[in-house]
């Protein structure tokens, strides 16, 4: 049998979260609550700015991604709230909103950006934090973010190695602009979080867009059936 | 083929979120950008103040509930963020997390309080939103909640209707407090919300505690086994 | 803490299976073997033969339904194959493989085919196990398993009355045949088994597609983005 | 929009399976049914018998681990088989059910018994397919599988190597007897079965086993609690 040991929370009458007491908890912004929920400690005024719009950046994009379409489907087999939301939830694999968790982790490592920009190109693969399908030049909301950092003196090494990272990756590759995955990753780690939460973050700031998915999906009439072509013998 | 529409939000250049540009929600505070996703509307400052109390009360409750011992258990078995959360979730089933949505039914039906107790005790079923193992007199944090309702103007017909059917089932049986669950199905209703939502502001609200849940596991050596017995032949 | 308790199975140098021991049930067919998992006794030689083509009958039914898109969907956002067969799985709610239970539910109620009938056509809802979008005179599939079931000595009660309910159906409306759901769900309870179980003979029965799947979509370069549009202001 | 295209299966009146019609399907065993989905021709009479020993022997295991607890937690949340099945399956991770798929990419991998060895115990990492908590000389199930592969003349170079690995193994540590998830290992891997599938073959065995579990609980009465203590501050 094994030990259920927890520094996060306690239930009954002296219920309390990282410490603080749940009447306390209560209290507090929600995304203060997530904060100290997740680092044990509160944010201070500044993190708890920065963190709202982190937050708020993530909270729904379109019907069509794996996610969406996953959490639908699944509601549309006939099925309630919370095993639709999972579903959405299941499908933010490695390729789905795993770029803030890996650019977390190439930023937080001892590499020089250079050999950072190298050792990606050499396996072929993407710089995550960088690069959008539509912006060459500028991505605004990563823009946004940045600012922001910089007028609450958020921006600190991390930061400035995936800005150092980009910067190195241009000299190969033109229009690779920082995008939000990018920019949320610097800031996340130069406000002390370690990369096994990157993914976790993203899958707060979504649920309430899967959850209201999940809700429009109820009113539609019937079972989604896509169209498939059999193309065996 | 199935058709893909969505009044939620799009993405690309000018990605919005129930018609307001994602940029501008990036403004906005977190809960106050899940009320829009939900609702389709902004809260007002009032609202805005009571949702974030409603958010914040759930974020975490313990270990030992189904929920994170789900989540847990699956991380145990080798597993990323993303299918332990969601495995949590799953847990989120009508036992589990449920009475939200079904005081927020009852209430929301044309019947009265007294026909409502009638009922349920009829079926010999529970009310949903009343009764605490511990709290036999008073919820502290229910009260807190309605306190704040109250200053907020914000209660109305169906947080009334709570506390009559309260007193009405009062008569049956005694020492049944209003519940944190049973606060919140009142408020939640009077702030427009349908009760195909109850579900989903508690799967919002408990997500982030599963994440921290989830984190905590990922530091525990072993996969975890449970004494079993086996009583068959 | 709670006490796990199972007369299903046990681990260990003497691994049991339902009283059996994990070596003898080596030596079952897997048919077999599932038969004695789910019923706690083997099945005789005609049941073991009927159960077989139950089981086959169910393995997998083309790309575009919900169960096979959401496993594809769920792995092509970069997940393993336990995570994408579940999501699979948790498609199969009330509307999805559902009927073979709800028959099963029906015919094994006290109720008269004329009642049930009348009941499901009052509530506006379809008699589970009746009707198919193709065959109107005959579904070769569910007559095929009536012969075997037949030739086996195997048609009881259930098989009868299921039959009934579709004469009974036929005065009200025509070309509504008997589907594999229907014909599964009679079998099915004439040996015995109980509704609860008719989603997990579905479910055992289609994981294997499901696992087939979600290998072929591995081969699959790029995370599945199905065109959205966006409808709202 | 994605194209649904897949070479397993169709639907319709002459809905196939892997190029067979599924009537035709419908009078195979299970087992061959699983075979040819799953590797899209059917198996011989040998490969056949040794299918069914493989997974028979898989199909539960007690009810202490992560996949049963999980699936038993979730269904006691209030949750339905669909939904509860999936929980258990996708505790299914690295950690559990794996080491059939892990030692099958080692024995498909090019380099010798030795090497494998060699780089397991510097990796400080196990072998997966060697050793057993209980068994240290003999592994009796294994044992038997290997026998009746030797029989059926199914024994080949792959089933050659993973008894290599164990000779080399051997020398440096002793007492790791071929445990039953290398004995299919390299039994499937001469029947011609890819890594990719290994986690595949655990997964369609132990699902009537997660059947039977979420059966059983749905006769608990209540929703499970476990003991949890708090050791923040």
């Amino acid at each position: 049998m094994t030990n259920w040991k927890t520094s996060i929370s306690s239930s009954g009458k002296d219920a309390r979260v990282r410490g603080e007491s749940l009447e306390k908890v209560m209290d507090m912004d929600f995304s203060d609550a997530i904060f100290l929920t997740l680092k044990g400690e509160k944010p201070n005024k500044k993190e708890s700015e920065m963190f709202k719009v982190i937050l708020s950046s993530c909270i729904d994009h379109g019907v069509g991604n794996p996610s969406t379409v996953a959490a639908r489907t699944v509601q549309s087999g006939g099925n309630g709230m919370n095993t639709s939301v999972a579903a959405g939830i299941m499908a933010l694999g490695d390729k789905h909103g795993g770029a803030i968790e890996e650019a977390m982790r190439l930023i937080q490592s001892k590499r020089t950006p250079e050999k950072i920009v190298r050792e990606q190109l050499q396996k072929g693969e993407k710089v995550p934090g960088l690069g959008h399908k539509i912006y060459k030049d500028e991505d605004p909301r990563s823009s946004k973010m940045l600012k922001k950092a910089d007028k609450l003196n958020l921006k600190g090494e991390f930061t400035e190695k995936i800005l150092e990272i980009q910067e190195a990756l241009e000299k190969e590759k033109t229009g690779l602009v920082l995008n939000v995955d990018g920019a949320i990753a610097g800031i996340m780690s130069d406000m002390g979080f370690e990369p096994e939460l990157g993914k976790g973050f993203f899958i707060i700031a979504r649920t309430p867009g899967l959850v209201a998915h999940v809700r429009e999906e109820m009113d539609e009439p019937n079972f989604r059936r896509e169209n498939g072509e059999y193309i065996g013998e």
